[in-house]
């Protein structure tokens, strides 16, 4: 029994010495992340994006970025984490153009269960595609309301409530990092936004509305709107307002969205209120989309998390007997750049996609786009401005 | 009994299981930092600084960089190690202003217990305040002197002994690697530093003595002096020498200070002198500041380490039942740029601020400085060159 | 025997607690490398090069980049890993230049046991020294050859095929990413390579094959080839063909190696040939080396890897009794820019090396370059176009 009593004993600090809480727990979400008990945590993170394709010419327009390109579209590394107290970060730069451009720089406190702040550079609470990574739209490139309209990240002070089905959120921006480089920059926005996502049925609905009002506070300043075509590696846009000199700009936003097993649907809406000096008349442009989307594999559905859409996790992934998720959208893609005299073009885009996930942090995309320009700021052969355009571009991402 | 011996067996391997030495252990610094017993370790690093501010205009002196501003002010990125064998590395980049700037870039080596040996990028051993880091200065940016005469990081090999309470650091040093780009360069520096810092009492002594040549090796070379009204949002300069037609400096620094429980004084002093061409007679410049700082929060203390004050961490940090630390700090920062005849300007700031310091990596800071300037480089109104500027700065900054 | 059946008990979930298996296992390479049976990995990235030397001045060249000249090589920052599902990538960057430049940066999977594919920015499959990381070669820089003919990484999509002594590699690339910013880039190149590696006698024995085709697509496109002399901290080229009229370029490469104990031998040769436009007569022009090499140092060999030198491991390192290895290098280097009327100069280089591994993650070169010139392009007193010039070159390195 003396030597029963001495193995127990044994065993008893065998098991606490491997029970003792280690220092740091390891997931592995892409690259490792690392948390401990006390409520630190550290992830590095990192995501690439190879594109390639091609921009057919309109009759008479020759431009040498047409054609097809290619381009690492997005490189970023960075790290996020945790820290005792209720702080946290995420530092995050691009440097696909072989420059830095900070995307993601910010820290934040979560001040209760349902309220966290954040200081730093984030997105002012765009709408829903906006909101949504890069890596994770149903095409190569955003709807043209989302990069017309100038969004961006932007250094400010914000704060997010989230209780149930209902996220609030509000923010004071200045500008961009880059462009507070220019001590002489003053510009200053308001944005707001409200989600409501509750489950509906055994789907997921999705509606939000946000407003942005953005001071330009420089006695000479200017907007420009305009697009590419569907695709990023080539440079020409086809609609472009040009500069327009403004005081402010005043953004409205609506949103909808609904994700019910392999289906998805979203549309958006925005409108942009230009302020301009003096006794000008105030163009007001509007741009959204209409899309929906279906997984052909088993068993796959859209992520979806915090007021956007979420990463996809194939249901059956390469390297486990599967071969991933594979997803068809369709999306018609709207842009009207002209208002009070302003002639920047209007494009109808209707828009092709195929997705292919064949593990949760790799995506490959193959997308065609027919562009139809009416009024458009280039004009083509015989000084025509109404044209389409064809572009398909395809995509291969890794994050971590 | 056989049974009994087979589960103390069966014991002793499990304890063998848990208790082999793993490969790595972890120790929570902000981000992870991993080491083995072998003598490896690794830790990424990270810090960013978000600063908004606002300067008063002098009447007649209108410059858009001045009224509010706010920035990215430091985001730093990288990495430190140390390899079996003796050698260890740092390497870590800003990123705030959408470019790279390299910081401290270098490999070490541990000759002796007393002795470390360095390669690289790194601070040629300014005086106490610049070679505390970014993150641990009184106010958000660095007293005048600092700022004024040039302090950068240097690529150059130097010596460090240390032992009991004496530190013995020298180097030979060309230029900063961005300079260097630029392959005509040919600008060397020999510097070196002593510092004395015993117990005394129930408090910490420092006092630290420093000097430094730098040949600027280049026909056509000269030096510009000048500094930022107390904040770093504003890029206008109301001392300043302008460019001063040189062919080396010669400076020499005094440092001195003490920390006892919740208080701390210091105070600097710098004397820079330019080696004109020809017969041109030498100015000396000189800056230095005083000042004295409290914490309001019971036990907290400044961190001292290595020759510089090193990171505050809260006695009753918030998260853990408290509040963090909250000290107030005063300074008088005095920087003379006037002699032999070059009129840059002369500064007499008046500076209190307060450093909120919620956990060991989280710190904020709001703070205002009264700058008193006689004839000074850029004339108000009526060609009015004595004048006062107030600046009042904030700052949310984290670090891993 | 109950308190035995119950010790057992305990032991065996003791036994159980320790054994499970952890989420992530730790490998030191510099930096840690974690990994996971399910296939994951994660390993940072980061090298420096710390590089000082000088280069002699023909009589009548004055150029302030000769003479003393140091430099940060090198800095790279990154990361690779697997990702399960047979994915894995790299992405790193070399901040040297403060600013970006993207180095390896691409997404691989392994479609079987044989073979690779790679999409991403990689290098188009060169000859031996330049598949070689520039942390193993035998001297600071590497052949003229490598230089002079715009090797280089490119973005573009691969495969490798790998079997016993034979490693096939073939792709179809655009250009660098930087270059592609650019995106009026149309260029495009195909390039192959085979490698045939067989253990001879008590030795490693490599030899290779190389082409290459690289197709400016633009109508008024140029190459230059040109070299530095030895060393990388001068930026005067003394042969240099200056901007020629160009179409596309094809390329061959032969390469051989030998490594056997301490020795080694290794030659490479390449030809490029200018497709210039219309009638204009195209020419070929040569570079190539010869070199051996040996370990004073007992016990020490030159790694090979994937048809590329790898990484030496002193066989005694600094810090465990030993002094690391040490490696004298000689290399004959020559590069002839004359043809078909272009005369940017004959390089015969004589060079001489000392490397000094003292553990695996660090190393130290000390080299020396006679470059004896021909029908240079910078003409020296007198117009004279034959001379030579001396250059003495270092560097301090360590990766992780």
């Amino acid at each position: 029994t003396v030597a029963a009593n001495a193995a127990t004993a044994s065993a008893a600090s065998a098991t606490a010495a491997a029970a003792a809480p280690p220092a740091a727990q390891v997931a592995w979400k892409g690259a490792p992340e690392w948390s401990s008990e006390s409520g630190w945590s550290f992830k590095p993170r990192g995501r690439m994006q190879f594109d390639a394709g091609t921009v057919s010419s309109p009759r008479g327009i020759n431009d040498a970025s047409l054609g097809f390109g290619s381009e690492l579209r997005r490189a970023y590394i960075g790290f996020d984490g945790k820290i005792p107290g209720g702080f946290g970060y995420r530092a995050e730069i691009d440097v696909a153009g072989s420059s830095v451009e900070v995307t993601d720089l910010f820290l934040t406190y979560q001040a209760s269960k349902e309220v966290g702040l954040t200081v730093g550079q984030h997105k002012p609470f765009w709408g829903l595609e906006e909101m949504t990574s890069d890596l994770f739209p149903s095409f190569t490139e955003r709807a043209a309301m989302n990069t017309a309209f100038g969004f961006e990240r932007r250094l400010g002070a914000s704060a997010a409530y989230s209780k149930g089905d209902v996220l609030l959120q509000g923010g004071v921006f200045t500008d961009n990092v880059a462009d507070l480089n220019n001590d002489e920059n003053n510009s200053m926005s308001v944005d707001g936004r409200a989600v409501f996502a509750p489950k509906l049925g055994a789907g997921q609905l999705h509606l939000g509305a946000s407003a942005h009002y953005h001071d330009l506070n420089d006695s000479a300043a200017s907007v420009r709107y305009r697009v590419r075509p569907f695709i990023h590696t080539s440079d020409v846009r086809f609609i472009d307002t040009g500069n327009i000199g403004a005081v402010s700009e005043l953004g409205y936003g609506l949103e909808a969205a609904y994700i019910r097993g392999p289906f998805h649907g979203a549309a958006e809406g925005h409108w942009q209120q230009v302020n301009r000096p003096g006794a000008l008349v105030d163009p007001t442009f509007f741009g959204g989309y209409v899309e929906a989307g279906m997984f052909l594999t088993p068993g796959d559905t859209r992520g979806y998390k915090g007021g956007a859409f979420d990463r996809v996790k194939p249901n059956s992934p390469l390297g486990k007997g599967g071969f991933g998720a594979l997803q068809v959208n369709l999306r018609y893609d709207y842009l009207d750049l002209i208002d009070a005299g302003i002639v920047g073009g209007r494009q109808n885009g209707y828009e092709l996609g195929l997705v292919w996930t064949p593990t949760d942090y790799t995506r490959f995309l193959l997308n065609y786009g027919h562009m139809v320009y009416s009024d458009a700021a280039l004009p083509a052969a015989g000084g025509d401005r109404d044209y389409s355009v064809d572009a398909l571009g395809m995509r291969a991402q890794l994050d971590f």
